[in-house]
């Protein structure tokens, strides 16, 4: 062990975590820090989804070039700078050959912004409509952001229902109460790093289509599922979308991970065209406006939160999404330094007795990418997690972000240079105190 | 008249505003935008406040050097950025000499985005508690928020109470069901640009403290009652605030205004030590943490609607706050402009026979500043802004920001050159056409 029981006990004392096993990412990143700032051994830190890259400098250089005009005073337009909303639209349509209109491509202060107005809106269009169904694991701050807003939730682990007709029968049990306003997933998924195949996105649409669900697809990870080349504008193959297989849905895009630029806090929303148009008796009645879903979200709700998105962020967005359309920046490429880390990372648990524990697509083994999920035997998520800390590496607690499986979940963003040889050395010291 | 009844109608009719008298500042700036477009005549637009100056310069070149390092690939932290911070609890004592430390001072996506989390926060922290009062007339975009959160709000129009008496006795009224979670008003007042005099803080001050309700003070206007000069830091005279007379209290800072910076959306909410610590069961429960007011909102609240304010942003507030505070940059006397501007404007339309409608902060005339507000005769609110469209003067309603006067708001920012006598022209067309 690098750090002692003892140690480890005071700090999680001293931060006031009430129960370490459930600890949330914040908490864990507060216990590494503090753990080595006490001790001066540093961490693997495998937590926080963190860019482990520089930012896109096509980014950084636009937006200095806008903050040298007149723009920082101005008020940004509620539903967002013309260049970016264009680009944006053809952005979608470069690396996912589907359509939707500038004017439903809409900034958000971050798609952490995006998901906490599109709740609201896809909750409050019909009253009878008042749950959100999570396809978990997932990402813990969209249940967290429905507690802000008092908001009830349903979701299920979707390990055991891969594949069309499971997903469909599980689906189909949830959703035929009729209450299911929203359904929400990551792709590629955070934690779990799987992919959904064409099949399961159109069940997932069928299901949205006949339920009047909205998805809001949270596409993060955008075309880091490493096993294909979707890097290349306006050719196949076309990054997977649940927008080919219905009209009831919100793509939530974000520069923090394919540019590099979370501390910007730059995504957009991209609203269907049929349902950005789409009239709702009770958007109308409570807001006294047209009801109509896009302009409802845009001027009612989202302008309501921040009054629009950093302004020279939103040049400097622009300007990122324009070199990767047209060809001249890479995204894909730059971020698959992501999947030669993690497959190092696997190969090191993996020697020491580890496993993968969402392995498969199916049939087909995941991807290398962000994220990865490890178990140990039948340790349990909380066990696991505590355990790794005492041998200096950090991680989330699979339990934490609504999977049934035992396991933690691995990022592999900020492993670099000796930290593969630490690693090592730390999971063998583990493997040799744990071997039963 | 420069635009005819027709052209009027014809646009309101394309534009889909249901009524032209009740119609919101977003439609008006619409309105204005499109009949510019239509005929080629310019506007004088009164009627957003939007910066009329150049951005401060100390930010810009903060943020590109920012720009320029890792930075923006980096989540901010949830609480903001430490130098941040610090310069916004140094700037509140050296304009204030209120001390706030730096924990309780946290950046947010423009100081829209810190009422709507101090709102959630309020309204979560005592089941009894469920409705906020505002003193009136004020930003209708606060009650936009409620709106979107399905909370209760009471209003009254200060006109009628001022003085502390008064004010008390109006207060007590409103209050005394014990209904009341929280008070917001701002300071130099948006739209009525009158000031609160330090017996009607104290007021407010023992009111929230007597039936524990938390204020909001907005001070988007913050030192910009040009009647005093605010401009010198850690020297009396100090910007009057409610801090004085409560511990209750959330301060509301934007860069808006005083830095010309409100495109970056960048503000600061200062919570009191006192509520910063106070421990709610509450919100304990809901978010299964600690239930402590500040990093409950800070954690738990704020960081679910934008996980964070934009990194490099941060950098350039935290430069302008300190050039405040080091007495480098005199932001009072750079807004000083805005109050030569409105003096103008006020001496014109009472040339034409309009007046004044919140004259005197009780028996003082009002400052000159960034906005003020007209009447003409005993002309409704609806009636006076629909009627000065047709002479190109675009302007908002009073009734529309909970005020029981007659008239319309205007914004002194954008009138510079030759616009004075443009306005001066088209309000003696004016005159002569409604002369009785």
């Amino acid at each position: 062990m690098i750090y002692s029981k003892e140690t480890v006990e005071g700090v999680v004392r001293e931060l006031g975590i009430p129960k370490l096993e459930n600890a949330t990412i914040g908490e864990v990143v507060l216990l590494a820090r503090r753990l080595e700032e006490l001790t001066g051994i540093p961490f693997i830190r495998m937590d926080q989804g963190v860019p482990g890259l520089s930012p896109c400098r096509v980014g950084t250089e636009a937006e200095k070039a806008a903050l040298d005009t007149d723009l920082p005073a101005i008020y940004p337009p509620a539903e967002g700078i013309p260049e970016l909303k264009r680009e944006a639209s053809r952005f979608v349509k470069a690396f996912m050959n589907i359509d939707v209109a500038a004017a439903g491509c809409i900034p958000v202060t971050g798609a952490v912004a995006g998901s906490f107005g599109g709740f609201i809106a896809a909750l409050q269009r019909d009253p009878a409509k008042d749950t959100v169904l999570f396809i978990d694991p997932g990402f813990p701050i969209q249940k967290s952001q429905l507690r802000v807003l008092g908001q009830r939730w349903e979701q299920f682990d979707i390990h055991d229902h891969r594949g069309a007709e499971p997903l469909r029968a599980k689906m189909e049990e949830q959703m035929a109460g009729g209450r299911i306003a929203a359904i929400i997933y990551s792709n590629p998924n955070n934690p779990a790093w799987i992919s959904l195949t064409e099949e399961e996105l159109r069940t997932i649409g069928e299901m949205a289509t006949r339920h009047d669900a909205i998805v809001l697809e949270d596409l993060a990870y955008f075309g880091m599922d490493f096993r294909t080349d979707f890097g290349r504008p306006f050719e196949v193959p076309y990054v997977p979308t649940v927008a080919r297989y219905t009209d009831n849905y919100i793509l939530m895009m974000t520069s923090s991970k394919i540019f590099s630029y979370a501390g910007q806090r730059a995504g957009f929303i991209a609203v269907s065209d049929g349902l950005f148009g789409r009239r709702f008796d009770a958007l109308a009645e409570r807001y006294s406006g047209s009801g109509l879903f896009g302009p409802t979200l845009t001027a009612s709700i989202l302008y309501m939160m921040t009054s629009g998105v950093t302004h020279s962020t939103q040049v400097g967005y622009a300007a990122m999404l324009k070199a990767a359309s047209d060809g001249e920046f890479d995204f894909v490429a730059e971020t698959s330094e992501y999947a030669r880390r993690a497959r190092r990372m696997k190969d090191i648990f993996e020697r020491h007795g580890f496993h993968v524990v969402y392995d498969t697509d199916i049939d087909r083994p995941i991807a290398d990418g962000f994220f990865f999920t490890i178990g140990y035997g039948d340790m349990t998520c909380g066990e696991l997690m505590t355990q790794l800390i005492h041998y200096g590496v950090s991680s989330i607690a699979l339990s934490t972000t609504g999977s049934d499986q035992r396991g933690i979940r691995a990022c592999s963003s900020r492993m670099t240079g000796g930290l593969f040889d630490t690693l090592d050395e730390r999971l063998a010291a583990f493997a040799k105190d744990h071997r039963s």
